[in-house]
């Protein structure tokens, strides 16, 4: 079944304390971004790939692709005011029938396995999220009290978030609403239960200067 | 006030893939648990440290001191069945009043400052456990669907949690109880609410390989 890609890379960069957004600082030498379109391509070559960007900084991205020699193809696609807008605006690219994958600019180590984990559970069942067991204790506020709670119910979601091209489209067809934290929430609401699949724990969203530390040493060890 | 700090290193490193506990894997040259213990006394060098091991690594801990030179004093204590077990023998060795300092052997990256943010605290309001914002998507499971959750309203906590002598003591005089996930679960229960203090990120708990390659990047950043 035919694979779309929209990478969404929307950060101003405010947190990592720096003018380059995260998305466009080095990792090993090469723009974070590069690698994680990489990932995508050394999964299936074949894959149609949208990069969603600001406008702003189109030209800035062309210059960098041309000053890395990268030749990787993808369309380059405007960004919109939040998050669910720039999904929004990949999405109205996509034509046909197939498995759109929805991921984070920010996860340059997403593995092959995560990949292909999504793939297959969104063929089967509609759509597919990779998580994570919580590995640290988890409290929640209440007003002004917080309280444990039992972490082997919770889950940390990474991306991409895999769905059928049907059921995403539709799903964004929905007026926006606040309370979208992901895409999932978006489907969800459009009445899809999710499917969660394993994820990889080097999948870290990079942003802070910590993570980009932290993902320098993933990327040494060759993950997937 | 009087410094307490109760150490708790109890794993079996099962989870690592190798025959050495966690705590006694080396990171730039040493065991993660003597550079923990190392961070309480740059806080204070004048706190009263328990080590509390499994019995049967008491020896091999003993030989690692004398390998490494490592003279910071500390008392060893032998661990219990389950970690309410473990702190409770800890905490039966602590005379008079003052702050506690109960923390993860696995966790050598906690700051000065969340230490003396969960001081503060504790002398303040009788406890203090440091926390972060969760910087994921968060999903519950109910059943077998799983719902998002509001992120914002949730905390992940680290150690060390710290309370008032006489606050622990009297809440780990309760029965055990299969629902206590954490010291600060020991004292809610009877009936003490929690103040949370802003933990610090490096302050991650070692319990993979890959944690450790973290660990050592943070570690040569000279976290604190």
């Amino acid at each position: 079944m035919k694979k779309f890609v929209i990478i969404v890379a929307g950060g101003a960069g405010s947190r990592m304390g720096t003018d380059i957004p995260k998305q466009f600082l080095e990792l090993c030498g090469k723009p974070v971004l590069m690698h994680t379109i990489q990932r995508f391509y050394d999964y299936d070559p074949d894959c149609e790939l949208f990069l969603v960007l600001p406008a702003a900084q189109k030209s800035f991205w062309s210059d960098l692709c041309l000053k890395h020699g990268f030749l990787l193809p993808h369309q380059v696609v405007s960004g919109g005011e939040t998050r669910f807008h720039s999904v929004r605006n990949g999405l109205g690219h996509i034509q046909g029938d197939g498995i759109v994958f929805i991921h984070d600019g920010v996860r340059p180590l997403v593995s092959r396995e995560t990949l292909d984990r999504c793939f297959q559970a969104a063929q089967e069942t509609g759509n597919a999220i990779p998580v994570l067991p919580v590995t640290e204790s988890l409290r929640k506020l209440d007003g002004r009290r917080s309280f444990s709670v039992d972490r082997s119910l919770y889950f940390s979601v990474q991306t991409p978030q895999t769905f059928r091209s049907k059921q995403i489209l539709d799903a964004f067809s929905q007026p926006f609403d606040p309370l979208f934290t992901d895409d999932a929430s978006v489907a969800e609401k459009a009445g899809h239960p999710i499917t969660m699949v394993e994820g990889n724990p080097e999948n870290i969203k990079i942003t802070t200067p910590t993570d980009l530390d932290v993902a320098g040493v993933f990327m040494k060890k060759h993950v997937d």
